[in-house]
């Protein structure tokens, strides 16, 4: 049930309107870990820079991920800065600065070949697609991506769309992607063209899983205060693949419990500043919010009872 | 199981990407009849003018709605004209021609003053308490209302909230009335203010119900393409108040069905001009509906498994 990851280990500076965090830990591969260690043992692949604190990993490191992957290098670290607006809805990029993220060259190590199961974090389709020369027999293999790639780099992520089981974007990036603004419609061209899954991450209205015929909703957990979004779309991929590779399976019913484990694990993201609140979760909060998104959904449903019925 | 519903009776006038309609049955009685009409006997209370072509309304007394408390007055029908962007997500007002309905009084008769179910259509507050006076214990009283009032008529709002049992909004209309970008706090600020339940309606985002401390969604139904959202609220309405009218029971469990059966006739709503696709509905078809439902948000909660369990 290996799981690898590969995707940015960053320090974010994240203003909100609660307060600001800076140089936290941030980037896809960390929230990934982070959240599916809580399911398997995760492998990282990613690149640091000689600034990066890396005992700030240790927590991963402690919950079983296997940080051999995980590069540092002579340089800066990549580092994001952003600042939220009221309503936590949007976001503004004030600054990127890639650093060593610039040179970036996923190099899988020879003990993570064999993984079952992959997540390509949102970097450039061309190293997604490297990765996936490196790696042997994936049972599953699940992408990211963003809009600077769906516009940018169009011919390589459609290259990579054909090889991989499942694409996770947002609700603006499937409508770029399929030049489609109905969002059932663009699930069904990303299908087309490559991935029998898709899940759409809709922020606070939840996310729509697409696998085959099957539509599966989970709705955007009821939180009274959103704390910070950052990292909220990697929690749940991890929360998604962590529990698919925890149960080794990848049936209709396992992926709708996925998805349920992924918002799970993406709401709880919110909760805090960077990964803090993944940090101390344990598994039997995840439990109780599972149940939670169980009573937000869930009905009997009785005979139909109409008029002429 | 007797519902009365006091709203308007209009001839709308619409544009979608897909083609016009041009003095089509409109209004929000008219709609909420022809949803709840599906479930159980509805009594109509409004107006229309000389010009209204009355007989387009036999459908709904073929299905039992007694228009005893529709007035036929001398003047012109209430006429809405709008057209709707590519999305379908927005929508600009042409041209209201109020007519008859701005001298509107409800005029509740004898036989429909025991109704035991009441929905208010989103009408002036001033009308819609003065209804209130009329009618003499209903067990459920429902209203809806829009911005104009919420900044217009607020303080005549409020009496209204303070007396009626669910208020129906969409995700703007509860934002402002609270004064509350968050969702979750905005419903707990209305429940605050009389209504022991709210629903808010996101469009295709789905909605959510409020009813004490339970919280429950429902997704916006899976479709490829949306025909005219004009009517969808007072569709979901008329099919959340007739199936709790039908049953007679205000369970949490029968709220949670009624919800559905709520989605479900708003999203038939939308798939034809005006009431033409709630005129060829039938039992069967919202039966299998509220199925898809279903499987879109069921999951069964096995064990939980994670990496400490």
């Amino acid at each position: 049930m290996s799981l690898l990851v590969v995707g940015s280990v960053a320090l974010d500076t994240v203003e909100t309107p609660f307060g600001t965090a800076t140089d936290a830990l941030g980037g896809s591969a960390t929230f990934f870990a982070a959240a599916a260690s809580l399911f398997c043992e995760v492998q990282l692949v990613g690149v640091v820079g000689s600034d990066f604190p890396v005992r700030q990993l240790d927590f991963l490191s402690g919950r079983g991920v296997d940080l051999r992957g995980l590069e540092q290098v002579e340089g800066e670290s990549f580092r994001w800065s952003g600042v939220y607006s009221y309503d936590l809805n949007s976001r503004e990029t004030r600054e990127t600065r890639l650093g060593v993220f610039a040179d970036f060259q996923p190099r899988i190590p020879e003990a993570f070949r064999d993984a079952e199961w992959v997540f390509l974090g949102n970097i450039d389709p061309v190293l997604q697609l490297d990765v996936l020369e490196q790696v042997r027999s994936p049972r599953l293999v699940a992408c990211d991506t963003m809009n600077y790639w769906i516009n940018g780099k169009r011919e390589d992520l459609l290259r990579l769309l054909s090889r991989v089981d499942l694409l996770l974007v947002n609700d603006t990036e499937a409508r770029e992607l399929s030049g489609d603004y109905n969002l059932f419609r663009a699930a069904r061209w990303i299908q087309r063209h490559g991935p029998s899954m898709v899940i759409v991450k809709k922020g606070e209205h939840g996310a729509i899983l697409f696998a085959g015929e099957t539509i599966f909703f989970t709705p955007g957990y009821p939180l009274e205060e959103v704390f910070d979004p950052t990292g909220a779309g990697d929690a749940f991929a991890g929360g998604f693949m962590g529990y698919l590779a925890r149960c080794g399976s990848t049936s209709t019913d396992d992926l709708r419990r996925a998805m349920v484990y992924g918002s799970a694990l993406g709401s709880f993201a919110v909760e805090q500043f960077s990964v803090q609140r993944l940090i101390s979760l344990d598994a039997d909060e995840v439990h109780a919010r599972v149940r939670s998104f169980r009573e937000l959904t869930a009905f009997d449903h009785i005979a139909m009872v109409t008029a002429d019925a």
